[in-house]
């Protein structure tokens, strides 16, 4: 498992992994990864993230069937953080637990945070 | 200067930034902004990060002259994470101190990460 240890795990054992849909090229969001995420990453094909806020693996997708099947995994220069290539599944594609395509909605404009992007399925659809 | 208190800054005061490419939508790379840096780029409309190994402000392309300008700041729904979607100078664009055009050039391929993409310019032209 070398390519495991070329990875620069922060102190907290982590590093940023960013989500890219293959295709639109979207950037769907940033989540964090510990070693055991990123190996179960690779070893299933879909994404495995670490929770800070929960303190566990999350298989994304476990709750809301929207998992990301990954066509490809990259690194850094500094080896500090990953990029995901994947399809994100749903119908239409979410990977936002708000229900929107990507976790990035919210445009800068005259000194506020605009929301830009639409809900396209109610989370209360989605967790239920 | 509301928008910069909607950010939640960890306990470095940080937030991970990604940049990505106008046009291409290619992923460049990701770097950290703390409150001066991320307020600059806004004023400025080019790219300032913090260096986390320096432990001071870095604009973006001051060595280079690989500026980025930025069209277009977004957050995600966390507040934790910010998306800069920029023009990155050089001919051709190079975004990485590699003198590549991103920071993601390594791909894991059958358990090795790969250098898949090419130099387009030599480091040492760029930073002489």
């Amino acid at each position: 498992m070398n390519w495991l240890d070329d990875v620069k795990w922060d102190a907290q054992g982590l590093v940023p992994a960013i989500a890219q849909e293959v295709g639109s090229n979207d950037v769907l969001m940033l989540a964090w990864m510990n070693r055991e995420a990123l190996e179960r990453t690779v070893q299933t094909g879909q994404a495995v993230y670490f929770s800070r806020s929960r303190q566990r693996l999350w298989h994304k997708g476990e709750d809301s069937g929207h998992h990301q099947i990954v066509r490809e995994v990259r690194l850094d220069c500094d080896n500090d953080v990953v990029l995901l290539k994947v399809e994100q599944r749903g119908l239409p594609a979410i990977a936002c637990h708000t229900g929107r395509h990507a976790c990035f909605f919210q445009r800068l404009e005259a000194g506020q945070w605009k929301t830009v992007d639409p809900v396209l399925k109610d989370p209360a659809e989605i967790y239920k």
